[in-house]
């Protein structure tokens, strides 16, 4: 029997609640062992609730026990987290988490501790929900130089976006109905300005490339200016518009972005619909491979925490190898990325912003819509970022407005 | 640095040598060791090829040498690289294949040896290529019950497929194509007739629920069957035809099939496309997972071979638990099978039709395409495959001429 301990019991830690006990016989199964839940820290007493006796209010209680082999901490923010996970750490506990937030913060400090005890620092859930992602990158993918990542790596935005496109719905409906349904939170700007995909892809790319992406030097775009117009330009080219998290080995820096992208309708990220996650990863030997599956939800997240406990209890006295050094990888500036996207304008006259277009692009495409009348999109390829924006500069200077940007994913 | 020997240097086993020596840095990095292949097996000289000097031709040489740790079998055929695999196993050598043959007739077998010998017996490779698929299956679905798998296993089936569906050719001609690009044998018995996807669920069922789903006891079917007008119907009912490997839990019992069916366009498997493969898992907490890549082709399979290899050494001492028992599960009759079905007729008078089916069935739809005057498609659902058989017997003694079957995924 492996005693363990929760650090938090909201929605995530009473799944892993019922997980531990639900699938005891399964676990026993795989394992050969008992995994026991002894402590479950938090402020609530949850009082009635069959684990009621095991809540304990005082850290100190989980870290001094020899007895804890693994600790699961579940509770979110940054800072109480990472002091709980490092004393743990230090202590020789294994440490699970799903917190996106610590570990994109301070993920190569607190695997290196756990490299230096011989113990394990795994955060699956972290990333994808329920998803096998990290695992596969980090045992899997690995006889592979890893070239590209790009994922739909937030549910809410997924779902909002997924409205918009089958149902004809604008932003602000949308955002009602996912909140209506518990897939957005009061205040979403968290999920629908991409800081959420942002934390998750510099997890996923730091451990792909192997040193760490920071996620406060990615560029980062929401959804929030997408509007129904956008998608209907979509859906006639051929597209659909997804909230990518994208990260691409460009010679010895790392391009990253998190931002609305046109995925063509045959790309395999374009199927994943509502609050499904999906992550697609290039090998430079195995090519194109994608993981899909809940990207959040009670149960699903627990089930990616409960396999890294598994994980520890199998590695209980070996460090498993997590290629993340505890160094900056060089980020390429976004102004100088190329980049491809479609621009939505307002004219007047076609003949004129089409006698202006050609004097900022060689090549280009125009696409036109029979229900909107006063607006053009343009879709450019393989330009700078820097000078794209000068190229718009000089549009609008003419009188022509820029109602939108999305960027369009080559692949 | 640690030493390893391939038995076979077709295909697979030159993807093998390629990734190793190519991606040899990569390797270093994430494993702090390199792989030195010492020998290579084969009855070829390969000569003026840059691995010419490591051909041996006696399997003796490398058996008895214990400077090699790892084999990786990758010859094809059952019963010699069986006696291969066997005495390597014996003689304390973990052994690496891609032979989904050897681990569908096998495998269990050869899991006991490596099990008590301490050391690990892995197969990423037999299925779905480079897909990590049976690594997730092992370790990182490890806290759910599994309760259902159904993949597009076999590239060659999917890429005729695709073809009649999408450039509307028929299954002669897709063949041909496929057959011109390198895509099926010239004997293309073993994918079209379903025989391959067979091997493959069966490995993948039996990891999935801990005992051995052996191949020959699941009933398969292949697409030769398949025509222009079964893609039409489709198509117009919002469906894809897809050849699929399935198996569920019911009760005690497994169902395990391989044939084709028809798949709603909104499922995540209706998006795979061409010569990839994708296989779509549910547990019981983690809910629907689906892992996507190439099924086939030299370097995908070998990535998955070396990933293999890699855990192998990772784990040098030490056997990696391996859910798998030496013991068959009880498959259901596939007459006792629940089943939804589209089921083409000729008919000369529609209402006479009608009124032979609502004799037979209770509830059915009725679905008719404009330019195809002299078929009607029934479609049913809830039958179990025998009464099924019987009724559309009693359609055909009343002279309506069943033209096809395919069964409908209600997922």
């Amino acid at each position: 029997m492996i005693n363990i301990a929760l650090l938090g019991c909201g929605v995530v830690g009473s799944g892993v609640y019922k997980v531990i006990t639900e699938n005891q016989d399964i676990l026993k199964q795989k394992m050969g062992k008992n995994i026991n839940i002894k402590y479950i820290l938090d402020r609530k007493d949850f009082e009635g609730e069959p684990f009621a006796h095991l809540i304990v209010k005082d850290f100190e209680t989980i870290v001094n026990d020899d007895d804890i082999k693994v600790v699961v901490e579940v509770m979110g923010g940054v800072d109480f987290p990472y002091s709980c996970v490092k004393r743990c750490l230090l202590s020789g506990k294994h440490v699970v988490t799903s917190n996106k937030a610590l570990v994109a913060e301070h993920g190569a400090e607190l695997l290196d501790i756990a490299r230096e005890k011989q113990i394990n620092f795994l955060f699956e859930a972290s990333v994808g929900g329920g998803i096998p992602i990290l695992r596969p990158l980090i045992s899997s993918i690995t006889a592979d130089k890893v070239l590209e990542i790009s994922g739909i790596l937030n549910g809410t935005t997924n779902h909002i976006l997924t409205l918009m496109s089958e149902d004809g719905e604008d932003y602000e409906k949308a955002l009602l109905d996912a909140q209506k349904r518990g897939f957005a939170e009061a205040d979403p700007t968290a999920d629908v300005m991409g800081h959420d995909s942002c934390r998750k892809i510099a997890i996923l790319s730091s451990l792909a490339y192997g040193k760490t992406v920071y996620y406060k030097n990615i560029h980062t775009e929401g959804i929030t200016h997408i509007t129904p117009e956008d998608i209907k330009f979509a859906e006639k080219m051929g597209y659909v518009i997804k909230l990518l998290g994208k990260s691409k080995i460009l010679g010895d820096k790392v391009f990253a972005m998190v931002a609305p992208y046109f995925l063509k309708k045959t790309h395999p990220l374009a199927m994943v619909r509502g609050v499904y996650n999906a992550i697609f990863v290039r090998g430079n030997m195995v090519g194109e491979t994608m993981y899909y599956g809940m990207g959040a939800g009670s149960l699903p997240t627990a089930s990616a925490v409960v396999s890294d406990v598994i994980d520890c209890i199998k590695h209980i006295n070996k460090n498993v190898i997590v290629d993340w050094k505890n160094e900056d990888i060089s980020i390429l500036d976004i102004n100088d990325a190329l980049v491809s996207a479609f621009l939505r304008f307002e004219y007047k006259n076609l003949d004129d912003f089409i006698n202006s277009v050609k004097i900022e692009f060689n090549t280009y495409e125009i696409v036109k819509l029979d229900d909107l009348s006063d607006e053009v999109a343009l879709v450019v390829k393989g330009e700078t970022e820097k000078v794209l924006s000068e190229k718009i500069k000089n549009l609008s200077s003419k009188g022509f407005k820029l109602h939108n940007m999305i960027r369009i994913e080559e692949n």
